[in-house]
Protein backbone atom coordinates (compact mmCIF):
# COMPACT_ATOMS: atom_id res chain seq x y z
CA UNK A 1 0.00 0.00 0.00
CA UNK A 2 1.49 3.27 -0.90
CA UNK A 3 1.63 6.39 1.54
CA UNK A 4 0.60 10.22 0.73
CA UNK A 5 2.67 11.95 -0.59
CA UNK A 6 2.75 15.57 -2.26
CA UNK A 7 4.44 17.62 -5.02
CA UNK A 8 4.82 20.98 -5.70
CA UNK A 9 3.75 22.70 -9.13
CA UNK A 10 6.39 26.22 -9.64
CA UNK A 11 5.39 29.04 -11.74
CA UNK A 12 5.34 30.16 -14.18
CA UNK A 13 6.94 27.15 -15.72
CA UNK A 14 4.26 24.41 -14.49
CA UNK A 15 6.88 21.99 -13.42
CA UNK A 16 6.01 19.55 -11.23
CA UNK A 17 8.45 18.48 -8.75
CA UNK A 18 9.20 15.55 -7.66
CA UNK A 19 7.85 13.79 -10.16
CA UNK A 20 7.34 9.93 -11.92
CA UNK A 21 7.61 10.97 -15.38
CA UNK A 22 8.59 13.97 -18.11
CA UNK A 23 7.37 13.89 -21.50
CA UNK A 24 8.60 15.85 -24.09
CA UNK A 25 7.23 16.02 -27.28
CA UNK A 26 8.56 17.77 -30.59
CA UNK A 27 7.71 18.60 -34.04
CA UNK A 28 8.37 15.95 -35.61
CA UNK A 29 6.07 13.69 -32.74
CA UNK A 30 3.25 15.28 -34.49
CA UNK A 31 3.93 14.31 -37.83
CA UNK A 32 0.22 14.45 -39.59
CA UNK A 33 -1.67 16.47 -36.79
CA UNK A 34 -1.40 20.48 -38.49
CA UNK A 35 -3.32 21.13 -41.60
CA UNK A 36 -0.83 23.25 -43.19
CA UNK A 37 1.76 20.38 -44.23
CA UNK A 38 3.88 22.43 -45.97
CA UNK A 39 4.59 25.16 -43.14
CA UNK A 40 5.25 22.02 -40.85
CA UNK A 41 8.14 20.57 -43.33
CA UNK A 42 9.47 23.87 -43.53
CA UNK A 43 9.39 24.51 -39.80
CA UNK A 44 10.60 21.15 -39.32
CA UNK A 45 13.92 21.23 -41.39
CA UNK A 46 14.78 24.43 -38.95
CA UNK A 47 14.72 22.18 -35.78
CA UNK A 48 12.93 19.73 -33.84
CA UNK A 49 11.26 22.34 -32.00
CA UNK A 50 9.93 21.34 -28.37
CA UNK A 51 5.86 21.81 -28.77
CA UNK A 52 4.70 20.84 -25.29
CA UNK A 53 5.50 18.89 -22.01
CA UNK A 54 4.00 16.46 -19.64
CA UNK A 55 5.19 16.19 -16.07
CA UNK A 56 3.29 13.13 -14.26
CA UNK A 57 2.67 10.92 -11.47
CA UNK A 58 2.43 7.85 -12.56
CA UNK A 59 0.07 5.51 -9.83
CA UNK A 60 -1.34 1.88 -10.64
CA UNK A 61 -3.53 1.69 -13.32
CA UNK A 62 -6.55 0.41 -11.30
CA UNK A 63 -9.76 2.35 -11.27
CA UNK A 64 -9.90 3.59 -7.58
CA UNK A 65 -6.09 5.63 -8.00
CA UNK A 66 -5.86 8.76 -9.97
CA UNK A 67 -3.47 9.47 -12.02
CA UNK A 68 -2.42 13.61 -12.12
CA UNK A 69 0.13 15.88 -13.48
CA UNK A 70 0.04 19.11 -15.49
CA UNK A 71 0.84 19.83 -19.14
CA UNK A 72 2.83 22.68 -20.72
CA UNK A 73 1.97 24.15 -24.18
CA UNK A 74 4.50 25.98 -25.57
CA UNK A 75 3.83 29.06 -27.36
CA UNK A 76 3.70 29.55 -31.08
CA UNK A 77 2.19 28.29 -34.63
CA UNK A 78 2.75 25.54 -37.31
CA UNK A 79 1.57 27.95 -40.30
CA UNK A 80 -1.81 29.84 -38.71
CA UNK A 81 -2.66 26.76 -36.51
CA UNK A 82 -1.74 27.16 -32.72
CA UNK A 83 0.49 24.86 -31.00
CA UNK A 84 -1.60 22.07 -29.37
CA UNK A 85 -0.95 18.48 -27.73
CA UNK A 86 -1.81 15.34 -29.52
CA UNK A 87 -4.90 14.55 -27.71
CA UNK A 88 -6.12 11.51 -26.88
CA UNK A 89 -9.65 9.60 -25.75
CA UNK A 90 -8.65 7.40 -23.20
CA UNK A 91 -8.62 3.14 -23.29
CA UNK A 92 -11.73 3.10 -20.89
CA UNK A 93 -13.59 5.52 -23.22
CA UNK A 94 -15.96 5.91 -19.88
CA UNK A 95 -13.59 8.13 -18.05
CA UNK A 96 -13.44 11.37 -17.33
CA UNK A 97 -10.56 14.45 -16.78
CA UNK A 98 -10.57 17.15 -14.70
CA UNK A 99 -8.03 20.36 -15.85
CA UNK A 100 -7.27 23.17 -14.09
CA UNK A 101 -5.50 26.28 -15.99
CA UNK A 102 -2.72 27.81 -14.18
CA UNK A 103 -1.27 29.84 -16.06
CA UNK A 104 -1.76 31.46 -20.14
CA UNK A 105 -5.13 31.05 -22.19
CA UNK A 106 -6.10 28.41 -24.59
CA UNK A 107 -8.39 25.67 -25.55
CA UNK A 108 -9.50 22.75 -25.00
CA UNK A 109 -10.97 20.88 -27.74
CA UNK A 110 -13.07 18.02 -27.61
CA UNK A 111 -15.36 15.49 -29.39
CA UNK A 112 -17.01 12.38 -29.22
CA UNK A 113 -17.25 8.89 -31.49
CA UNK A 114 -20.68 10.03 -32.10
CA UNK A 115 -19.70 13.25 -33.77
CA UNK A 116 -20.37 15.94 -31.39
CA UNK A 117 -17.68 18.47 -30.81
CA UNK A 118 -16.89 21.27 -28.41
CA UNK A 119 -14.05 23.98 -27.57
CA UNK A 120 -14.05 25.22 -23.95
CA UNK A 121 -12.16 28.31 -23.08
CA UNK A 122 -9.28 28.03 -21.14
CA UNK A 123 -7.71 31.01 -18.67
CA UNK A 124 -6.15 31.07 -15.16
CA UNK A 125 -8.50 29.73 -12.72
CA UNK A 126 -10.75 27.67 -14.54
CA UNK A 127 -11.83 24.40 -14.26
CA UNK A 128 -12.92 22.17 -17.10
CA UNK A 129 -14.95 19.13 -16.73
CA UNK A 130 -13.92 16.48 -19.82
CA UNK A 131 -16.53 13.85 -19.31
CA UNK A 132 -16.43 10.32 -20.42
CA UNK A 133 -16.55 9.30 -23.85
CA UNK A 134 -14.68 13.31 -25.30
CA UNK A 135 -11.17 13.19 -26.83
CA UNK A 136 -9.16 16.15 -25.71
CA UNK A 137 -6.95 18.45 -26.75
CA UNK A 138 -4.83 22.00 -25.19
CA UNK A 139 -4.77 24.84 -27.84
CA UNK A 140 -2.43 27.42 -26.70
CA UNK A 141 -3.52 30.66 -28.40
CA UNK A 142 -1.64 32.83 -26.33
CA UNK A 143 2.13 34.25 -25.92
CA UNK A 144 3.18 32.75 -22.77
CA UNK A 145 3.33 29.27 -21.70
CA UNK A 146 -0.59 27.08 -21.20
CA UNK A 147 -0.04 25.17 -18.48
CA UNK A 148 -2.64 23.08 -16.77
CA UNK A 149 -2.82 20.89 -13.80
CA UNK A 150 -5.07 17.44 -14.87
CA UNK A 151 -6.50 14.40 -13.11
CA UNK A 152 -7.97 11.37 -14.54
CA UNK A 153 -8.74 7.94 -13.35
CA UNK A 154 -6.26 5.45 -12.76
CA UNK A 155 -7.08 2.28 -14.87
CA UNK A 156 -8.02 5.64 -18.28
CA UNK A 157 -5.46 5.16 -20.37
CA UNK A 158 -4.81 7.04 -23.43
CA UNK A 159 -5.62 5.91 -27.22
CA UNK A 160 -3.58 8.25 -29.26
CA UNK A 161 -4.02 6.38 -32.35
CA UNK A 162 -7.48 7.65 -33.56
CA UNK A 163 -6.79 10.96 -33.32
CA UNK A 164 -3.09 10.30 -35.15
CA UNK A 165 -5.37 8.34 -38.07
CA UNK A 166 -8.05 10.84 -38.03
CA UNK A 167 -7.68 14.02 -37.00
CA UNK A 168 -10.18 16.19 -34.84
CA UNK A 169 -12.69 17.54 -36.71
CA UNK A 170 -12.09 20.86 -35.76
CA UNK A 171 -9.01 22.83 -35.39
CA UNK A 172 -8.02 26.50 -34.20
CA UNK A 173 -6.26 29.08 -36.32
CA UNK A 174 -5.12 32.24 -35.73
CA UNK A 175 -7.06 34.91 -38.15
CA UNK A 176 -6.82 38.38 -38.11
CA UNK A 177 -4.84 38.10 -34.85
CA UNK A 178 -8.06 36.04 -33.43
CA UNK A 179 -8.53 32.54 -32.77
CA UNK A 180 -10.78 30.87 -34.93
CA UNK A 181 -12.08 27.65 -34.81
CA UNK A 182 -12.65 25.93 -38.12
CA UNK A 183 -13.39 22.74 -39.85
CA UNK A 184 -10.42 20.67 -40.33
CA UNK A 185 -9.68 19.72 -44.25
CA UNK A 186 -7.82 17.16 -43.23
CA UNK A 187 -9.79 15.33 -41.36
CA UNK A 188 -10.98 11.82 -41.82
CA UNK A 189 -14.57 10.31 -41.91
CA UNK B 1 -24.56 11.61 -22.04
CA UNK B 2 -23.30 14.79 -20.48
CA UNK B 3 -21.09 18.14 -22.04
CA UNK B 4 -18.01 19.32 -21.29
CA UNK B 5 -18.61 22.34 -18.97
CA UNK B 6 -16.35 25.18 -16.89
CA UNK B 7 -16.49 26.87 -13.64
CA UNK B 8 -14.17 29.05 -12.23
CA UNK B 9 -12.37 28.95 -8.54
CA UNK B 10 -12.14 33.00 -7.92
CA UNK B 11 -9.14 33.61 -5.51
CA UNK B 12 -8.56 34.32 -2.42
CA UNK B 13 -12.12 33.35 -1.45
CA UNK B 14 -12.44 29.79 -2.77
CA UNK B 15 -15.23 30.06 -4.54
CA UNK B 16 -16.25 27.73 -7.73
CA UNK B 17 -18.53 29.26 -9.55
CA UNK B 18 -20.92 27.76 -11.02
CA UNK B 19 -21.30 25.23 -8.86
CA UNK B 20 -23.82 22.37 -8.12
CA UNK B 21 -23.76 22.28 -4.01
CA UNK B 22 -22.71 24.98 -1.32
CA UNK B 23 -21.78 22.99 2.00
CA UNK B 24 -20.98 25.30 5.21
CA UNK B 25 -20.48 23.61 8.19
CA UNK B 26 -20.42 25.55 11.46
CA UNK B 27 -19.04 24.79 15.27
CA UNK B 28 -22.59 22.93 15.91
CA UNK B 29 -21.90 20.30 13.36
CA UNK B 30 -18.84 19.48 14.82
CA UNK B 31 -19.89 18.06 18.10
CA UNK B 32 -17.74 15.61 19.61
CA UNK B 33 -15.11 16.50 16.91
CA UNK B 34 -12.53 18.83 19.18
CA UNK B 35 -10.51 17.40 22.01
CA UNK B 36 -11.02 20.12 24.22
CA UNK B 37 -14.96 20.07 25.00
CA UNK B 38 -15.31 23.43 27.17
CA UNK B 39 -13.65 25.28 24.88
CA UNK B 40 -15.79 24.51 22.08
CA UNK B 41 -18.86 24.83 24.36
CA UNK B 42 -18.25 28.29 25.73
CA UNK B 43 -17.35 29.10 21.94
CA UNK B 44 -20.97 27.63 20.72
CA UNK B 45 -22.66 29.54 23.56
CA UNK B 46 -21.20 32.89 21.71
CA UNK B 47 -22.68 31.42 18.59
CA UNK B 48 -22.54 28.91 15.63
CA UNK B 49 -19.09 30.11 13.83
CA UNK B 50 -18.61 29.04 10.23
CA UNK B 51 -16.08 27.09 9.95
CA UNK B 52 -15.44 25.67 6.85
CA UNK B 53 -16.97 25.57 3.25
CA UNK B 54 -17.03 23.67 0.53
CA UNK B 55 -18.08 24.18 -3.58
CA UNK B 56 -18.77 21.09 -5.32
CA UNK B 57 -19.52 20.05 -9.00
CA UNK B 58 -21.41 16.61 -8.47
CA UNK B 59 -21.09 13.92 -11.15
CA UNK B 60 -23.11 10.66 -11.70
CA UNK B 61 -21.96 8.39 -8.50
CA UNK B 62 -20.10 5.46 -10.76
CA UNK B 63 -16.29 5.00 -11.04
CA UNK B 64 -15.60 6.76 -14.56
CA UNK B 65 -16.56 10.23 -13.55
CA UNK B 66 -14.49 12.70 -11.09
CA UNK B 67 -16.61 14.62 -8.61
CA UNK B 68 -14.28 17.71 -7.68
CA UNK B 69 -14.98 21.14 -5.95
CA UNK B 70 -12.77 23.78 -3.82
CA UNK B 71 -12.55 23.29 0.53
CA UNK B 72 -12.46 26.70 1.99
CA UNK B 73 -11.37 26.22 5.94
CA UNK B 74 -11.24 29.36 7.44
CA UNK B 75 -8.92 30.70 10.52
CA UNK B 76 -9.66 29.92 13.75
CA UNK B 77 -9.21 27.88 16.89
CA UNK B 78 -11.35 25.89 19.37
CA UNK B 79 -9.43 25.96 22.68
CA UNK B 80 -5.97 25.41 20.98
CA UNK B 81 -6.87 23.26 17.91
CA UNK B 82 -7.19 24.56 14.75
CA UNK B 83 -10.46 24.78 12.97
CA UNK B 84 -10.81 21.75 10.47
CA UNK B 85 -13.14 19.57 8.52
CA UNK B 86 -14.81 17.04 9.92
CA UNK B 87 -12.72 14.55 7.76
CA UNK B 88 -14.12 11.44 6.20
CA UNK B 89 -12.98 7.84 4.77
CA UNK B 90 -14.58 7.24 1.33
CA UNK B 91 -17.89 5.12 1.17
CA UNK B 92 -15.42 2.92 -1.38
CA UNK B 93 -12.73 2.61 0.95
CA UNK B 94 -10.18 1.63 -2.69
CA UNK B 95 -10.75 5.28 -3.79
CA UNK B 96 -8.01 8.02 -3.94
CA UNK B 97 -8.01 11.54 -3.78
CA UNK B 98 -6.40 14.78 -5.30
CA UNK B 99 -5.83 18.18 -3.56
CA UNK B 100 -4.25 21.36 -4.86
CA UNK B 101 -3.54 24.23 -2.49
CA UNK B 102 -4.22 27.53 -3.47
CA UNK B 103 -4.01 29.58 -0.81
CA UNK B 104 -3.20 29.57 3.04
CA UNK B 105 -1.01 27.07 5.28
CA UNK B 106 -2.32 24.25 7.08
CA UNK B 107 -1.80 20.03 6.89
CA UNK B 108 -4.15 17.22 5.54
CA UNK B 109 -4.01 14.74 8.87
CA UNK B 110 -4.63 11.06 7.18
CA UNK B 111 -5.07 7.21 8.87
CA UNK B 112 -5.57 4.08 7.24
CA UNK B 113 -7.99 1.68 9.53
CA UNK B 114 -5.11 -0.34 9.91
CA UNK B 115 -3.61 1.96 12.04
CA UNK B 116 -1.29 4.30 9.61
CA UNK B 117 -1.31 7.69 10.59
CA UNK B 118 0.51 11.06 8.23
CA UNK B 119 0.01 14.54 8.29
CA UNK B 120 1.31 16.47 4.98
CA UNK B 121 1.76 20.01 4.81
CA UNK B 122 -0.49 21.96 2.61
CA UNK B 123 1.03 25.74 0.94
CA UNK B 124 0.17 27.15 -2.50
CA UNK B 125 0.98 24.88 -5.06
CA UNK B 126 1.34 21.97 -3.13
CA UNK B 127 -0.48 18.90 -4.90
CA UNK B 128 -1.24 15.85 -2.27
CA UNK B 129 -2.15 12.57 -3.45
CA UNK B 130 -4.10 11.06 -0.87
CA UNK B 131 -3.83 7.11 -1.85
CA UNK B 132 -7.08 4.71 -1.27
CA UNK B 133 -7.94 3.52 2.20
CA UNK B 134 -6.87 6.82 3.86
CA UNK B 135 -9.18 8.62 5.77
CA UNK B 136 -8.52 12.57 5.44
CA UNK B 137 -8.86 15.76 6.86
CA UNK B 138 -7.54 19.04 6.03
CA UNK B 139 -6.27 21.67 9.03
CA UNK B 140 -5.85 25.47 8.84
CA UNK B 141 -2.59 26.61 10.92
CA UNK B 142 -2.48 29.83 9.19
CA UNK B 143 -4.13 33.56 9.75
CA UNK B 144 -5.44 33.56 6.20
CA UNK B 145 -8.68 31.12 4.46
CA UNK B 146 -6.90 27.56 3.61
CA UNK B 147 -8.42 27.18 0.12
CA UNK B 148 -7.83 23.41 -1.95
CA UNK B 149 -9.64 22.38 -5.01
CA UNK B 150 -9.99 18.37 -4.66
CA UNK B 151 -11.22 15.42 -7.66
CA UNK B 152 -12.10 12.15 -6.39
CA UNK B 153 -13.78 9.21 -8.26
CA UNK B 154 -17.20 8.80 -9.08
CA UNK B 155 -18.29 6.81 -6.79
CA UNK B 156 -16.08 6.78 -3.83
CA UNK B 157 -18.63 8.60 -1.70
CA UNK B 158 -18.43 9.51 2.31
CA UNK B 159 -17.61 7.73 5.16
CA UNK B 160 -18.36 10.46 7.70
CA UNK B 161 -19.49 8.55 10.71
CA UNK B 162 -16.33 6.55 11.28
CA UNK B 163 -14.67 9.43 12.21
CA UNK B 164 -17.53 11.25 14.17
CA UNK B 165 -17.78 8.02 16.35
CA UNK B 166 -13.82 7.47 17.42
CA UNK B 167 -12.08 10.71 15.92
CA UNK B 168 -8.09 10.45 14.31
CA UNK B 169 -5.81 9.59 16.00
CA UNK B 170 -4.04 12.93 16.04
CA UNK B 171 -4.81 15.81 16.23
CA UNK B 172 -2.80 19.58 15.71
CA UNK B 173 -2.56 22.28 18.03
CA UNK B 174 -0.96 25.43 18.96
CA UNK B 175 1.98 25.51 21.26
CA UNK B 176 3.92 28.51 21.96
CA UNK B 177 2.91 29.56 18.19
CA UNK B 178 3.51 26.77 16.42
CA UNK B 179 1.89 23.91 15.19
CA UNK B 180 1.99 20.50 17.05
CA UNK B 181 1.24 17.35 15.73
CA UNK B 182 -0.11 15.21 19.69
CA UNK B 183 -1.78 11.90 19.95
CA UNK B 184 -5.80 12.86 20.40
CA UNK B 185 -6.73 12.12 23.91
CA UNK B 186 -10.49 11.49 23.24
CA UNK B 187 -9.40 8.63 20.05
CA UNK B 188 -11.79 5.57 20.90
CA UNK B 189 -10.10 2.63 19.76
Amino acid sequence: MIKPFTSKISTPDGRLTPHHNHIQRTLSTMKGQYADQPAYQAMLAQGDQLIYEVYENRLAEIPGELQHGTSIVHPGKVGNEYFMTKGHFHNVLETAEVYYCLQGVGYMMMETPEGEWAAEELAPGVVLYVPPRWAHRSINVGRQDLVTFFIYPGDAGHDYGTIETRGFRKIIVEQDGQPLVMDNPAWLE
